[in-house]
């Protein structure tokens, strides 16, 4: 990275997961400054560019893909912008990190990767959970052959707690919204999807079978090398976040178990008592959210890559709509089928 | 226990499983008398009771029946006489433990179980995983509602390595034979099932897949209560028997781990090691299969219920049955489609 | 042990740990019989007697000792008696396994063994823990090296409950009663100790501390290796029995854990919970209690010694000797001032 | 920390601990600005401001302490100036952080708090351990009672490798040098110390033992409510820094453990595989060093005590001192010895 000029970034989308990129942008990203923020809602945005010191803020993004200044854009405005924020920024030659997913409509997908692929910039996923270190060792784990073929993989995903009915009514449903991040592991550590099984129930709320979601799932993939896996996914674990994966292979398995808040262990008359998982994914994927970033700068700036690709997006959206329509229609989806 | 003449108990079959439930019997079960073995293979038979002190031993069951000093019967012979045997005991009027599955075929499996009806006897089958102080702890706790009503039920069950293909040309196939014991697991914690999702494939050995049989499948199961459950399995875990339960509700989790040969743990410049799971069920279901007698005679002294029924023998066949369809059709199968 | 005839043993003294030794050579030892027992409470012993199907009870050792043939016996009775029993055993040609401690008295200490030398009988002493499947695997460890040599060593060792202020009055105190387990421990995995420095204090009861005893101790041993070593002891750990091991050297550590009641985890708006340490000896050590005594039979029908010999015995009150003078002057005391 | 100005603090040293604190205020002390950095290697220096955009740098931290604008300091340079320096700083007017020791001299030191003391400056002492989450969670359960009255504390504390040679000859020895992190978190966990009995050996390295110091020690505490505490040092554990602490009380037992790099388990057919503990203290202290400044900061501008005093920093000295003494004259030491 020394000799490299940072490179000047825009967020654009000032919400929960914006304010956490532009404040890893602006203190733990060393190849980067975060040059400027923009949110339709001013004030929110110039708080938070006070609190960051950042110089620029904007409620019009447009004014930001106008500068020659900035160089990159961080998307991380609500879903059904995010294929025309892409087209745009694409047009005006910005590199760009865009939020999952890029949109639910395959259509629109493509055109946004084709605005990115013909104005030849980067665009990276925010897939983050790749560059959770616990994932990437049994990442590697698995790329090492340390267990051999894998043959079953399985993934629990489970919230703490459903987000409000407001934000489900326009999320695209579980599989889109929430199982889409474990529709990418699974890519990711095992390779192409073929079909997908999925089975639906409404057990946490029923107000949220009411919107014609569901709030606990089990979905079954089968892979293009042959193997299995099931993803579990609950809108609440009372508990905190459930996210652990196993990969089991003719060579052994691999694990990884959930982070809690302390390691701390209380033996008493009652029995062994230790504390819970960390609460939710901003908490439990602090550094994967840095190191995306980190890999996002590091691409552009040495002209490879992106680490998730825009290609990765699409697929998993697809694997997303075949678990939809399985649970509509009660039987294997093949991923074909979708696009 | 204390006023009762222990029961006099006569094993037969004594194979692998057969000289456990003898030696058990012999050692274990104050309760009980081991009163005689059978076997065809008479010089086994024999054996193994000059090994245990045992008084009488004979090439054909059918003495044993028409002793009236016998007071119970455990059958352990290959699966498909035991309709058959369960039907002869019941005539003499003997109490019956029979090992799982009592038929693959449900009409006999019903004349079995109108036959120990008619005459009264007790009869209970081997699923031994009930009486696993760990199943059993986490049984206890789902009953008293620490985890609150169950939502997801996750069950993983693999073998360490495959029996010999003559074993599986006969065995009935994974669904009927391996994951019967996960079956009945399912319907213990969870009520019944039904509807069974299985899918399925041959990773492990292709003689296997040859035999039109699989070597790793998951099974997703739909319970009464609305809850659901994935079972999966594999024919060769190489690290050892891997058996743990999950059981994710409204009010949290419970769960069951592994039980390894030892908890030595060393620290090197490598890393951290530690032994291996037990290697298969009769280490690992020692104690189970010690309790399932015991329980098995209690019931029979004292005239309760059998803990395990033969209705419950039947119930899981039939959720195999229904997976086993499931998987030849690509379909999700409700068990009452079967019987 | 085939052709061997089972060798006839009879229990002494059936208290708590001698009717568990009854039960264990009468159901786990294939190669011995038990042929008699004998306590001064005629009545329990005829009771063990009955439930164990044993042909032989007395009120009188000595019937016993005089009777040809049995050719081995465990000494159970009070410590205060070990030491004239050996030596009788010993000239009635029996074999013997005896409890620990042999005896608090080096004097009568040194006629003990020097009868049962003379006699050339096997003498054992019940230093159990060295049986235990976990603290095999960890001297396993360090005897093959995998940890280099050993450096530190740390055995934590506390009892649930103090016993009867009764029971401590003749008890030897806590460093010959409690401790001296650990101290055997001690030297069984690293070797000969050169020096004690105990400290302790009265925490749990004062009517402990009324009695001239502790019931809370730190022992700082030296090794002849350079090695050092610290043992916590603690008459009460309301969570249960707390057992365990550490061994760090110039390669790594290695390390036992408490075994617990059950491996079950339930998780829930609190934290995560699991269950206690089996509550004490009986329970934790009951494979070692059974291991200890197969290989005293098996070392008597090869002829081989015994795998905890009588100097075994001896080295352990000698350093628990030690402890005791370092505590009463609050100095280190080597060993070889002992005796 | 709202309404106030940011706290200016210039960091003095930036030796490998200084150049983590001046990130650390850069970064992740919202109530701080690192507005220098002082060291004689000026060049050094110049780089780390660069990097953090630090405006002023200085071969002389007297020219720092003579700058009104200044406000704190973070005292990072050899031990052998730091009573001086926060003497000077203290006339200076400036609040003070200085790493430990204060001064392996009592008088050195006593002299500093004086002045500290008289000019009224906050003063703050670098033992980041107790702001270690996992530490300050077992802290809170002992002071909430979960444990009951404490009765054994348990401390172990192993580096991974061995400092130079050249650095140990100044480093006062392994109790002044390693040890007195372990004694200061005795004192915060169990209250005063009243005895010390330290034994050692040279077991890593004989040069160490060259040098007249040790490499392996355990030194037992006994704290003025009659608890006991057992500390072990080693100066090479090749599997990691080894950093855990147990308490044990009437009540129950608190136990924090490693932090590892990663949470992944392999299983294998040779046994289950883990990751290593973090490798030293940046690591595995590195949320700890983040605390302590902000701490530190947040006593300053609101006026409160430091969490960590100039008398918490003497009173770990005098333990060291006295451990030093007992190991010389091999024999328990009173603290109050020393003074």
């Amino acid at each position: 990275m020394t000799g490299s000029a940072p490179l000047s970034v825009a967020v654009i989308g000032t919400g929960r997961i914006g304010a956490r990129h532009a404040e890893n942008l602006a203190r733990f990203v060393p190849g980067a400054r975060l040059a400027a923020v923009a949110d339709v809602n001013l004030p929110a945005a110039a708080a938070l560019a006070e609190r960051l010191g950042t110089p620029r803020v904007s409620a019009d993004y447009r004014e930001l893909l106008a500068d020659s200044a900035i160089t990159a854009v961080v998307i991380c405005t609500p879903t059904d912008t995010h294929a025309r924020l892409i087209a745009e920024a694409a047009a005006a030659g910005k590199h760009i990190f865009c939020e999952k997913p890029i949109d639910f409509d395959l259509a629109r997908t493509d055109q946004a990767l084709a605005a990115a692929a013909q104005a030849g910039v980067t665009l990276q996923i925010g897939f983050n959970r790749r560059f959770d270190p616990h994932v990437r060792r049994l990442a590697a784990a698995v790329t090492a052959g340390e267990i051999g073929a894998p043959h079953l993989l399985r993934i629990t995903s489970r919230d703490p707690a459903p987000p409000s009915l407001d934000y489900l009514r326009g999320s695209g449903g579980l599989f889109l919204d929430m199982a889409i991040h474990d529709f990418d592991l699974a890519r990711h550590l095992l390779g192409e999807v073929v079909e997908a099984h999925a089975t639906g129930a409404v057990l946490v709320d029923p107000a949220i079978g009411a919107l014609g979601d569901i709030d606990t799932a089990v979905t079954v993939l089968r892979f293009a090398s042959g193997a299995l896996g099931t993803i579990d996914n609950s809108r609440r674990a009372v508990y905190g976040y459930d996210q652990r994966v196993e990969v089991f292979g003719a060579g052994g398995q691999v694990t990884t178990r959930n982070v809690e808040i302390d390691n701390v262990m209380v033996s008493d008359g009652r029995g062994r008592h230790a504390a819970k998982p960390l609460y939710f994914f901003l908490e439990r994927y602090g550094e994967a959210l840095v190191a995306e970033l980190q890999a996002f700068v590091a691409a552009v700036q040495q002209g490879r890559p992106a680490p998730v690709s825009g290609a990765d997006g699409r697929a998993a959206v697809v694997i997303g709509l075949a678990a939809k329509r399985s649970l509509a229609e009660g039987r294997p989806v093949r991923v074909a089928e979708i696009g």
